[in-house]
């Protein structure tokens, strides 16, 4: 192992450029590691070594030994000291804004970047931690049995004391004290502002394309790719090694979360096929849909395609994505229809249809049942709410009780297509304000009174976040601006921008998921599809609004974003095969990049009917990873548990999954005996970050 | 459609090369058809039209329509008229040569090609064929159901009236008529000498290096894929309309061989994983290795590795191959030993050791009823002879017969690793020919008279063909030139080269298999690995020896011997997933250039104990070609289909599965019902090739 060390300044070799005006800088680095120091002389030794000792001997746990390397000399970041002081003030503010953002949503925000942003580091980063392994191993690894009930249907609902008056007010719902007549005092917080948010948003995507910032944040990245080949050069073997020394555990019996899913493609091709040719057995004069009146059974649907049963193939189905969906989201959205048909479509794939989504229902459920077979796969399928009207939420609720869709290794989460423009005009809708509140409002709501919705109650137990879906590389025709009309007075049948909708999904869901808090109720996370196509400002908006984000390919156009959902830690699921066939081919996909520079990416299939072959649509994609890009069983690993920290599974879950003390900072927080990703993984992750960190928040004080 | 017409001579735009030089070869092309056609005026076609119109018209069936392209004017191959003319003599030379060894050694060889070698074609090329759908589509799909005396254990042996001395003879065995005592009179002319071979084999690689030929090669191979280039722009939708119209059959019920599989690798890890628990849970008391005299029971393996059977993880496995295994032929071998460990190798993945291989025929067991439980799916597992010792066939053969291991999904292939060396340097063998005699000699006994070895008569009439194994990039220190010893002189203990080992292989299969015909009996094709790595003239050896290879890596650099490959349409067994660990990364892999080009490749999966991560490595293997390489549907039944013909099955189940007519040339072979291959693929497949051929015949009579 290369010993630590760092040259003081009088002693360090004169960078080559810009040496003299960044010599202040050189002691800031936590990880001013010396490689090959061996060399330096004893003087040498003696002199750097007091200086900032507490700094150089950071390590995230001082039991986990690995190679580790180091940089001497006074150069920092390769940019001149002006550059870098600026940077490091624009990327703390944008840091701060996230933090607040997620703050008032209640979504995650990791605790060593809060700690260096509430000053706590980098002069508290603890000393001397020692990884305590013997406790945790012993811990049984699953959780407990499922409840019978699986939606606590023999539970009373909660009743509530005070019920609040509630009223539409600036595309969100005013929770009102009904005594004060003005909204509720705790919640007022909650509640954004358009201006704020526009502010904000602005000044992000000017910063994004700032010169100086954007060089610094490239180089960075760079440094952290860079950085991670080094390492794993050099510990690859030891990475192995600690995973072989772990009893029991392997990739194959690690959890995973598929992340990124929809629940109409939940299955893959060859499944759905099976299951229609069944249901034509099974129910061929069950009436499945009523046309201008008329009902129609399963029969007359095939003889009106001129198909049996038994004729049908895969290749009929004809719902898999192929080289003609390639930056054809039209086509890929066509292919939602078996055998083109959207009768298909609406009997087997729909929760609100002619036969009360039984069908969909029972495809589901078995979905779900080999997922549960399959034990250590989990997965959070969406629903989808239009917005099209305000039942929607009840009867989706209705659909999964009735039905009993539930899994315990299931969580929900609701898509909102973001369709405003084709309801409105179709004259479904009057104005955005009214979308809106066929979203949101029901939720409002069922938290004031569950007694107003008793199912959607029960079911949003069930619910973990809410997703935005649709074509990002389709044209935006009305910037959000300060000039863009309120909700209420949005009535242009002209979609707005991605922005508009995020800002409004987030602004319900903050005063939501405060009002819920209150009420002692689960919360939603915001998870949108994000930077899978279009303007790269879609992922400014998500970065100021949103937990996590599905694709994100975008951000390997922007540096100073990706930099920052590096340092925020933000979650993305990113599903390289559907953009193989959809946006990127699979050799060009950032993910490998990504993860080598330590962004939290997980690996997800959004939709095994269009894009996977083999039954096991998941393991598919992380084989398809692991060949192509050849990932190590660490990677592999640690992809799986980003996957879980990711997901919306409850924290009581998470600690069976990952260890009573995954909430910890660094390698303290990894139970490798149950995620099989090495501690010198974990600990060379945190201590990346940290390095980072401190050369921003030190580049400060300047 | 385009309809189909030449430009004679005299009104063919002049060429902007060597134009009058050519001019005579014009009308050669059976494939001159004239793209955008309707621009010529009446006179043109009147002309163009009476001329050699018996060749401009033919089209594989006059009822497959899709959308042709041809060439007008003169110019042919883009080459001058001289390199032409000599291209087409040493390419049809090569080619006789090639039909010559197959027939010898009973190997397959285009009809097609074949038809032009012998002069009935060009000619002769048939027309106005039809494609007559209507009866084979009727047929009924499932082979007749498999025997239930697996191995024919109730029928009586065969009693030869004729039984004949068997001498060894320069390599391999003769066969001596008592009466005359001279070699059976009509097995003569199946002794090839290795004189005739040396002489063959030097010229083959003489012209693979000569300039204007590889030239020549090259450009007709680049013709070939952005011919098919275009079919594809032009037909994908008329191939994949095709396909839909088929009622039941898709990709998944389609008939596929895993054309290359090593039955000690042909269970993924974690199956061989469970197993080894499950058998230490069951079988802890067994005595399963004798050391020393010392009987060792499973308990103690376990107990000296100090392991025990629940901590067992994939990763403590370890016989997956990882990123240290690229290049490194000797690391991956060593992964066969599971734990690190030759014990474990020894007791679960052999045949012939303490427990009598019966773990090892479990485990297969429990591969074959995956397989079986599949339908579709079949594979040509490869078991190992040595050729240290005399009765390695008996004991294969009663491990076979006594375990049972035998399924209507699997044929046999028995693989000789090349270690001749490391037997003779332990002293286990004396010279080179002691090892073929340890191989070929029981074949020969047992044909001789079956009551010799009764259970490997048995156990041969499910083996179908001979592979030759072992790391091809070593380096060969005995080059295979005249003055090589005989093999009873070959005493060096540096090993022999790969010519040499596959001449000696060839010349015993040559007369073994003549020799077996006589008798009534199966032969065996010989279908080695080739090309994956080391020097190039591996790959013209098995162009005059082999049926059919693995790999062919290395034909990329050989335009020649690709181009010869095509024309014979040499069956090939790629494995990309195995070459991305150990010889050429993924996005490398010439793979989908092959498939482009026509050459007959199939897809399969080598070591999925080493390389395949979900529990269908077969159809991992389609579906990471398939997303990578944005094969279409069309494209993997091509190669689906491609493995059945490559496959060592017998004719009868290949009736069944590919059509009753499918040994017919071109799209006439083809029953797209069974094969789901659109007749458009096939039948573009059929005219370019004959297009080619019809090129270099032509050229000849220049």
């Amino acid at each position: 192992m290369l010993s630590q060390c760092s040259n003081s300044i009088g002693l360090s070799p004169t960078s080559p450029s810009g040496g003299g005006r960044l010599s202040a800088i050189s002691p800031s680095s936590a990880f001013a590691f010396a490689m090959g120091n061996d060399k330096l002389d004893d003087i040498d030794r003696e002199l750097c070594l007091p200086q900032h000792v507490e700094m150089h001997s950071f390590r995230d746990a001082i039991d986990v030994n690995y190679q580790r390397m180091g940089l001497t000399g006074e150069e920092l970041s390769g940019v001149p000291l002006e550059d870098l002081r600026s940077a490091a003030r624009q990327l703390v503010d944008a840091l701060r804004l996230r933090s607040e953002y997620m703050e008032l949503v209640g979504g995650v925000f990791p605790s060593t970047t809060r700690n260096f942003l509430i000053g706590k580091y980098p002069s508290n980063l603890p000393k001397c931690r020692r990884k305590n392994t013997e406790t945790s191993a012993s811990m049984s690894y699953n959780p407990p049995e499922p409840p019978k009930d699986h939606w606590e249907l023999d539970q009373p609902l909660p009743i509530y004391e005070q019920i609040f008056d509630l009223e539409r007010h600036r595309g969100t719902v005013a929770v009102i004290d009904k005594s004060t007549k003005e909204i509720f005092e705790p919640l007022k917080k909650f509640y954004i502002t358009r201006e704020k948010y526009l502010k904000d948003f602005n000044w992000l995507n000017r910063i994004c394309n700032e010169g100086p910032l954007k060089t610094f944040c490239y180089r960075r990245l760079t440094f952290l790719q860079t950085h991670f080949q080094l390492h794993v050069l050099l510990n690859e073997q030891l990475e192995s090694a600690e995973q072989r020394s772990v009893p029991h555990r392997d990739f194959y019996n690690i959890r995973k979360v598929d992340t990124h899913i929809h629940a109409a493609s939940s299955m893959n091709h060859k499944h759905l096929l099976r299951f229609i040719k069944k249901r034509m057995r099974t129910d061929a004069d069950e009436v499945v849909q009523l046309k201008n009146g008329r009902p129609i059974t399963m029969r007359e649907v095939f003889e009106k395609m001129g198909v049996s049963p038994y004729d049908l193939s895969v290749d009929m189905l004809d719902v898999h994505a192929d080289r003609n969906t390639f930056h054809r989201f039209d086509k890929f959205n066509a292919k939602y229809n078996p055998v083109g048909q959207n009768d298909l479509r609406e009997i087997f794939i729909k929760t609100d249809n002619y036969v009360n989504g039984r069908y969909f229902a029972q495809v589901l459920k078995e979905v779900f049942i080999d997922v549960e077979e399959n034990k250590y796969q989990n997965m959070e399928p969406r629903l989808s709410i239009y917005g099209r009207d305000k039942d929607e939420w009840d009867k989706l609720a209705n659909w999964a009780i009735t039905h009993d869709v539930w899994s315990q290794n299931v969580r929900w989460m609701i898509q909102i297509p973001r369709l405003y423009d084709v309801y409105r005009s179709k004259n479904l809708l009057l104005n955005f304000d009214e979308f809106l509140s066929n979203i949101f409002s029901p939720l409002f709501e069922v938290t004031n009174d569950p007694n107003t919705h008793p199912e959607l109650h029960r079911f949003l137990q069930h619910v973990s976040g809410l997703d935005s879906v649709d074509d990002e590389s389709k044209h935006e025709h009305v910037p959000f601006t300060k000039d863009c009309p309120e909700p209420v007075d949005y009535t242009s049948d002209e979609n707005p921008s991605y922005s508009y909708y995020l800002f409004y999904m987030y602004m319900n869901l903050a005063s939501l998921n405060a009002f819920r808090q209150l009420r002692g109720l689960n919360t939603f996370a915001l998870r949108p599809h994000c930077g899978e196509a279009g303007h790269v400002n879609h992922l400014s908006v998500t970065y100021l609004t949103s937990e996590s984000i599905a694709h994100g390919l975008l951000l390997r156009k922007v540096p100073v974003l990706q930099y920052l959902f590096y340092l925020a830690q933000i979650g993305m699921a990113m599903s390289p095969l559907s953009n193989n066939h959809l946006f990127l081919t699979y050799h060009r996909n950032p993910m490998p990049d990504f993860l080598m520079k330590g962004l939290n990416v997980s690996l997800s299939t959004d939709d095994p009917l269009q894009f996977h072959i083999t039954k096991e649509a998941l393991m598919e994609e992380y084989s398809i990873a692991a060949q192509v890009w050849k990932l190590s069983s660490s990677d592999m690993c640690e992809l799986a548990r980003n996957s879980v920290l990711q997901s919306g599974f409850e924290d009581r879950i998470k600690l069976y999954w990952l260890g009573p003390n995954y909430r910890e900072e660094g390698v303290l927080g990894n139970d490798v005996a149950r995620t099989n990703v090495p501690d010198i993984r974990v600990s060379f992750r945190h201590e990346s970050l940290v390095n980072e960190l401190c050369n921003l928040f030190k580049a400060l004080s300047f």
